[in-house]
């Protein structure tokens, strides 16, 4: 049976590291993936309220094939801000796509909603995310927290708070597969009014607390459960994540990596994907492991990578912790 | 909570007919689905290998709204065929989108592959889908059988025989959701090795054995489990599905109705959309209850119509029969 690499994190696919800042009277934050050396990427949205910048260059058939670095965000589309630090401590750096000459850091980046903690008050003319963004990236290694951190910090779901998850698996082949995911839905991770996680059939030991399916299973388990009252106008959420690979992957491979890793999301919420949502998947295949998979690895690694994420966003719930002030309860301190 | 319509059927949807013609010495088969007056549609491919026809004019951009008949069929790239056949019975019958005088029915298809079972075989220069799906157009009811029939005659799963489902939901508000798949996936539809259905937490009443999820629940229901030894070039895939409601929902709305309903394909099959199934999802909304939804009752008809997805998707491996010669086991037989 595959197994979670050493550090059960995204960082355990080589090349890759990852910085944070939270701002806890913000209640917001930002998570920054840095790539050693220029990554593969793709991406895909399924949610109906996506805030993005950089995603048109992911299409296979646009010319980028790499990117620097990806910005996962709070702060709604004003949090689109945190990528051009990110990307200003990179060219400090030197590091970027080389155009005649000139350094132009590629950085695709996503937020989430979550302005209704208080996250929108005492800006002045503009947000903070950049600074955050730039923060993040200088903080960035091998080593990050997981539940109330980064652009977790101000993630809610239906009935509990939400957070930051992450979440990595060691194929026999020798590829390593992980994932990150700010995990802020609509929708509800548990099954039904229960606390055991509905990503439960892919938890390996007790990663997010090993209840596994509760017994019986609930009979409103079908039942939609969402975060506001009324759905559709009291707020909005978004579940953004990235699911990377050491695999050498082409980019329209990290294309249907990044579709394969939205089914973690439907095995890890219920409902997801829906109009409010702007959920959404970056690829990231770094190809560290020198290892190019056949068509055949290819497909096992994608059915993978929706299990990792799955598990990335019970992980991003399991490990939330109480804030005082929450609007929600985490995990932790309910049932 | 929410129950089935009368027929638990895409039928429960007011102004849809079904007709499907099988030839069992071909392994294959038709599936027609006749709107009654002209349906809004949308469409979403999460498959790798997908074989359609007329889905570019189902972009929310494209200027025509509506559609005349959905076609599924057997027969990989020839049965688009089928389509061919439907739109000569609808022209005979006078219907179809009036373009300066002429009738030019709209006719979507998509199509899975069922040649393995010999449905190659003895055309002559044009295979026999075209005149299939004339056929299954005029038979066209509110009755259609489930399992080995129609479009889903040929079809196989990991495992197992696939089939031809189909599931309703009719909600508080007066909204029925309907939907139609034929199941012929690289991935399983069962938890593991078990004979319980993955998607089990959906099942109403026994309508796909009443097994639940399974006790306990085992170790390798991550693991993937491949139709093919070698998934990749060992053969075809594809689940093809319709998703149906009678409220009355924009092109835009179709789009995500189809995009919610890949949901029901990620809750129903083990691994879903991968690289070599052409999986896809077809959306009617034929406006017949009259009821123009809020965006808060849209998110409930979206997630409901994932699970009723998962639903028929469950049903149409179950009620598959056990026929010589079958290179897989039928549901009934195992266990």
């Amino acid at each position: 049976m595959p197994a979670p690499g050493p550090k059960n994190l995204i960082t355990d696919v080589a090349g890759l590291r990852v910085g944070q800042v939270e701002d806890h009277a913000l209640r917001s934050g930002v998570t920054v993936v840095l790539c050693d050396e220029p990554a593969v990427a793709g991406f895909e949205v399924m949610g109906g309220a996506p805030g993005t910048r950089e995603t048109d260059l992911l299409h296979p058939h646009n010319m980028v094939e790499t990117v620097n670095a990806i910005v996962l965000s709070g702060g709604s589309a004003y949090g689109l801000d945190a990528a051009s630090g990110t990307q200003a401590w990179l060219r400090e750096q030197g590091i970027g796509l080389s155009v005649r000459g000139h350094i132009v850091p590629i950085v695709p980046a996503a937020i989430l909603f979550d302005l209704v903690n208080g996250g929108d008050k005492d800006w002045g003319r503009y947000p903070p995310y950049r600074e955050m963004g730039y923060e993040a990236a200088s903080r960035a290694g091998l080593d990050f927290a997981l539940g109330t951190a980064g652009a977790g910090t101000g993630a809610l779901s239906a009935g509990l708070k939400g957070g930051l998850g992450s979440a990595s698996l060691r194929l026999a082949s020798g590829i390593t597969i992980g994932a990150l995911a700010a995990v802020n839905p609509a929708g509800s991770v548990t099954v039904g009014q229960t606390r055991h996680f509905l990503a439960a059939p892919f938890e390996i030991g007790d990663e997010f607390g090993g209840l596994g399916l509760p017994l019986p299973f609930p009979p409103d388990a079908a039942t939609p459960r969402w975060k506001w009252q009324d759905p559709a106008s009291a707020g909005a959420n978004t579940t953004i994540a990235i699911i990377a690979t050491d695999a050498k992957l082409t980019k329209p491979e990290a294309k249907r990596l990044a579709i394969a890793a939205h089914d973690g999301f439907a095995r890890a919420i219920w409902p997801a994907h829906s109009p409010v949502d702007g959920d959404l998947v970056f690829a990231l295949a770094t190809g560290t492991s020198g290892i190019t998979p056949d068509h055949s690895a290819a497909m096992d690694i994608y059915a993978h990578a929706a299990a990792t994420m799955a598990r990335a966003i019970a992980r991003g719930v399991y490990e939330a912790r109480a804030v005082e002030g929450d609007l929600l309860p985490a995990w932790g301190e309910r049932g």
